[in-house]
């Protein structure tokens, strides 16, 4: 999505150890009206695909798959991290290492919410490792619902997240992947 | 707002303790497209109040302040909770008392992003004894910015968080305010 890549190269800072610092729109602050753009985007790459339900992880996910539900008029639900594994009622829960802050936590979704009828779109922000995105997979799996497909605000393509899951059949559709910083100059993976 | 109050009437649960559960359209599950609803509504009410901000509070406050946003065309400012003081960088920062978990947390914004010359529209999913509201004003003012008014999804109104917040010149415009639970059924404040 070129208007994303812009957005990035415009808005975007790149800080001490390759870390792209976005939260001028995609983090803490969040430009709502180019949300909208990319929930188009993402509307538009899995038209027809007959997606009931969008599933992303809280927090900062929740804002670009509202954006996706909004524009595809399909529910989100969203898995709450907790740092321990007690949850009542009746869940869906993975645990997810976190490779930024270096621990596990539980992603739960209640079952009531996420049912073996259900075509699946996964919606997050980042795509790095992965590690929250195979987490999101097992979760619909869990539930016995079909994985449609995933679609991702940035991924950054050299830490390989987002091919190994493709090898393995699953659809991943990222609206800017960056290849690499070269010098602190963002390099994009050519989607065309 | 009839569409919400039929809505939480229709899909809301009144669970032991009388607290309202609406996991289904506007917590865990969310209505996308009825959120789009209620960002029209909010956008209704706040027209030509100049609004340059939009700033709620970490994780289910997000989904509806994005409703809101892009229907404003406004960028999102979400506060981040933190259990430690410990953030780095420039920031303004409040405690808020939480009395669903007993405890207190950090509520957290990068100063760069909320400026003396914003005027603020604090947006919630929920009120009810209003610290979190509480919370967002005093980090508005931190900033030296102005706080034109709040707009909320559903407000506990016999929590009096709400009410407190009025009398003390805030405007504070929620889409449904519940009166009481009357014997499990649900009576709403007239608005009219």
């Amino acid at each position: 999505m070129i208007a994303l890549e812009q957005k990035i190269i415009n808005e975007g800072r790149v800080m001490p150890g390759n870390i792209l610092n976005v939260g001028s729109f995609l983090n803490q602050q969040l430009d709502a009206a180019f949300l909208w753009e990319m929930g188009e985007e993402v509307a538009r790459l899995y038209k027809d695909c007959g997606i009931t339900k969008i599933l992303t992880i809280e927090a900062s996910g929740i804002a670009v798959a509202v954006a996706v539900g909004a524009v595809m008029k399909v529910p989100v639900l969203f898995a709450k991290k907790h740092r321990s594994g007690n949850v009542a009622g009746a869940v869906h829960k993975v645990t997810i290492h976190s490779y930024t802050h270096g621990n596990d936590y539980e992603a739960v979704v209640p079952s009531e919410y996420l049912r073996s009828d259900d075509r699946v779109l996964l919606v997050d922000d980042f795509l790095a490792n992965g590690a929250a995105l195979r987490g999101l997979v097992e979760l619909t799996k869990q539930a016995g619902a079909e994985v449609v497909g995933a679609a991702i605000a940035i991924e950054k393509g050299f830490q390989k997240g987002g091919d190994s899951l493709r090898e393995e059949g699953v659809r991943v559709e990222s609206l800017a992947i960056i290849e690499s910083f070269n010098n602190g100059k963002i390099v994009f993976r050519s989607q065309g």
